[in-house]
């Protein structure tokens, strides 16, 4: 291999060959400007079968041998979440970059340590929101800063298909993750998540919730909504967001309109001072439009935040989806931890700190 | 005409030339065992532009003299829900049998009050509950009903496309009646509704909700959940059951693929006694199996709710949505509005008697 | 009745109570422009059935006394092909204006001699070519004629579903004068098409074909193919019309999507003198743009067909679809029907005259 | 690596890096029974960018060491289909397993001497019809192959998308081989196309048809088309096959429904003696079933035909897609170029040797 590509590139670790490592390996080996030394995992052998035959990179079960080797400068972290917080503080006090799954942490004061830790060194602590990095997202989000669909009315997510009943987590904390950290990436600056009610139930009688339903207040009083279910025989993944002006339509099993712009809806005219009275009379008609299927670029998300990774540790700048991206997520999934205890009740986010 | 057969068919005046009546009176008028007789509206204008001009049925704005009328022995009425307990009432006294819209009434004593004048005078008192009509909702109770999908674990149904902001009811009275009078049908026997909790939000400030949430929770420890929208600028008509057998898929805007059963899901064997650790480690694979989509026939739900009417009024029998099924569903529609203005707090159905 | 409207609207019999019979009285019923007079059918029982116990339209099944009725303005054929003839000819010589159904006639001559006819007697021949005046239909006509999408490089029209083998007509008489007309309509001034090769087959040994296929070569070099089919079980309606400069996709089985305004392809630039080599040297990429769904009214066909009919009569104008559209039709399917008969030899449009 | 593993998986080289080349890499890699060795290219570059950094691969430009390695004991060829007679032949004359992209040589003659010389050496000769392996069209063999569906009545393929004109090929032999691959594979053993008839269109100018229209005629009397297009902005990759008991729909783009099981269809009864009067008369109704959706393993094809290669060398049976497979595919090619230059005359299938 050329000396000087691997000589610039920024050496990696993957840290958890389960099910979510061997993405990390592959996509990070396809990014230029990475270069991936070790694969590590408590069980070597299954490290070494996710590599392959044909590889040239490392095996090794010791993460204190990665720590200690110091062509690797970042860490990718693709391990249960209730070890996140160890290893991901041993990496940041090893000097080390890291790219960290979802949830960040188990708990939000953890997390706050991981946060602050990483800033005082200067390191780079990037949480891997996924669905961030899909072009589909990346264009929500152009939209709604730019203002092309006004302002934000409902956010209504589903995600929802036959899923193993995880070991170690519920429903919410296995697939909510992505809804919230897409919200959270596509919302104005400013907007944010004020309280939560969940409900949720285990008709299986797993001891953890198979299917739940997320209410969310938003700080200007819009709602979102996240259904998150793993009994259901079909996959569903769209997500609705309503605008003033414009309401988008992401249905991501449908390759060939996948982001639909929909110029139609209930306009109200700019006069504020309507009454409650006037403004019903005017919505006796609604505008309908034409909608609009934008052109996407069909990249894999996964290479993207491999390359955001790489670009915020060249450049000593806050990942797109850094640690505090993180925070603010598990904030909202405790909430909804805790009202899923209480039967539904509306919690607020950050009560519990 | 023919003397013999409109002699012998009931002779039906439907109330009300808005936006249903026309639907009640094109298909009275295909349903061979009814004769319609009157359309009664306070604007002559509009019923008579309902008829059209080549209409032999006659026009009245005088309620009066339909129930004076002594060959209309039954009455349809579609009028705004404030004036249905006046009118069903009337109409009973008169000793006419009645089908009425949805919802039965706007409170539930007022609802009792006909329920019962209507047994006391062995009248037939029927909800028009059309969704129940559809060949697609039948074959879905009788799989239910007949064991085919096993015990119902989850009920998910989602109604939104582009409405219009009604006059006097929010989204809540007007879209899920549909569904709650779907769940009451299909649900087997015993099995009902015991809670409810509703979100709602308003985001055109038109002084009722516009979009709404509905967590349901049934005696038997399952969930449903549905989801009401005027705002969504696309048509969604999905429910899903799922089951312990089967789970099925109701998309109502696919007629090609409208009813799916689908022969997937998680297996937990029958050992009951299985601890949640056990019953988690047998969760770790799933069964995916065929899915078979049922051949239906393509009748209209509103000839067939004609044809029940007239068959429970020419046997004495109750209809299948009865006044009873009317009740069950306001019961459930009010508790929602209150757990709307308690800001999603639970509440029991019936608690408000 | 208002003496008013009902003196000026032209008075119309419908001759043919069968399939499609019903459907013409019904929208001439709503057309304010027309005021039906009878329903004709040699089965009185029939026509009677179809107009049901409350109509006020005469029933007779004396085509003579029609046409001998001044009321009767014009008439709307709607009988077996077989029987246009006789039938468009007589109602010409009486003086009436004729909407007749596909085909005009079951020849190219008959055909010629009804134009000619209603040319000199000042009389409106239209042909109800029925799916012209869909609105999705208009709105490609407007966007081919107006240049939106360019030279019209290919037109491809898939029409298959279960359908009941007829008893007097195969396959291509049953289905393709339905595409036919539609590619008649929307094609440029000028753009016709000059021969035609024709497969089919019958698997059934129904004596005739009840699958085929068309090639259809244009006079500006353009491919066009129509696919009709009446054994497949999906029913498959879906015109595609590559243009220069944009693709429209038109699939009438889905609502939310109908048309489809696609910005991609492949760009040549302008310069015609490019050789073949440098021409597939550019095309080694290709331009993906947005694609557009236009928002069209739901407006049914057939009542702008009956629109169109009381409007020409009134202005003495040619309808869109008038007789010579229908001769154009008709000599198409007859060059087909050779070609099938030559198993798929081409067949000269018009070579037969 | 393992010794035994090495040991006993069968060495492989693959010979082209550009667009194919590399998928072959990948899926060999991942079967156990081979061993990759080498990657060929004229273009030492392009082949070690195919691997990427971190691979043992070898990398060589020279065909010749290849066929000179012992370790290798097999070649797979993803190169022009120009060059494949002189590499193929030159494998086999050194004594190794091929395995070959479609079509297996540019004309009939060079791929019956490469078939011969297989069969000669008892080496294994196999065309890399991917489509075949692929668990759907597994399925749809089995149930051809086992009476499920019926007599096969008729067979139509559309295989359309935007895609890249390719400098040396028209859209026939870029697509058609796919298609015409599958039908070869699925159809019932003694069945097969006696002639073709092509239609194609260069609207681009480009010195090759970029749009083609097949139909093909079966010695049991059943129509095939297929249609492929290179310009069509929308990809539709869907095949009908039409029995007598059911109908097939497999709809590639729609992993959801991906296979469709239609019971729907026109029946006649056994009564082989029907006139065909008689069967029309029985035609006037049909039968409409249930469909199943048949649930399929998600395996990837080139995997299967990696693991069917291996499995071909090491047992000495032909594969399932051998050369005589890739003759019969070729024939119909040949006849289908045949008769695109005699504008759509029939050719029989074999009549040019």
């Amino acid at each position: 291999m050329p000396n000087s590509g691997s000589g610039q590139a920024i050496g990696l670790a993957v840290i958890g060959a389960g099910y979510w490592g061997p993405n990390l390996v592959r996509n990070a080996q396809a990014t230029p400007a990475l270069r991936v030394r070790w694969l590590c995992d408590l069980d070597e052998v299954r490290a070494r079968a996710v590599l392959g035959e044909y590889s040239t990179v490392g095996v090794t079960s010791s993460y204190a041998d990665v720590l200690a080797d110091p062509l690797v400068r970042a860490v990718a972290i693709a391990t249960p979440a209730s070890t996140h917080f160890e290893l991901v503080a041993a990496a940041l006090e090893a000097g080390k970059h890291v790219l960290v799954e979802k949830p960040i942490t188990s708990n939000h004061a953890d997390a706050v340590k991981l946060v602050e830790l990483a800033e005082r060194s200067g390191l780079t602590l990037m949480c891997d929101h996924t669905f961030c990095y899909m072009p589909v997202v990346r264009r929500i989000r152009e939209m709604i800063h730019g203002g092309e669909i006004g302002d934000v009315r409902f956010f209504d997510s589903v995600r929802i298909n036959l899923g193993l009943v995880q070991p170690d987590v519920d429903v919410l904390w296995d697939l909510a993750p992505h809804d919230l950290s897409i919200l959270d990436f596509v919302l104005p600056p400013g907007t944010r998540v004020v309280s939560v009610s969940a409900h949720g139930a285990d008709p299986l009688g797993t001891g953890r919730a198979c299917l739940a339903y997320l209410v969310l207040r938003l700080n200007n009083g819009a709602l979102a909504h996240v259904h998150v279910n793993w009994l259901s025989p079909t996959k569903v993944r769209t997500t609705m967001i309503g605008g003033s002006r414009r309401t988008l339509v992401w249905d991501d099993t449908n390759p060939a309109a996948r982001l639909q712009v929909h110029d139609r809806g209930i306009d109200l005219g700019e006069d504020a001072a309507l009454s409650h009275e006037a403004r019903r009379q005017k919505l006796i008609s609604y505008r309908v439009g034409d909608v609009v299927l934008p052109a996407l670029p069909e990249t894999e998300a996964l290479r993207a935040v491999m390359a955001e990774f790489a670009d915020a540790i060249a450049t000593s700048r806050p990942a797109l989806t850094d640690g505090r991206a993180g925070l603010r997520v598990l904030e909202i999934l405790e909430a909804a931890s805790r009202s899923l205890e209480l039967d539904g009740a509306t919690v607020a986010v950050g009560e519990n700190r």
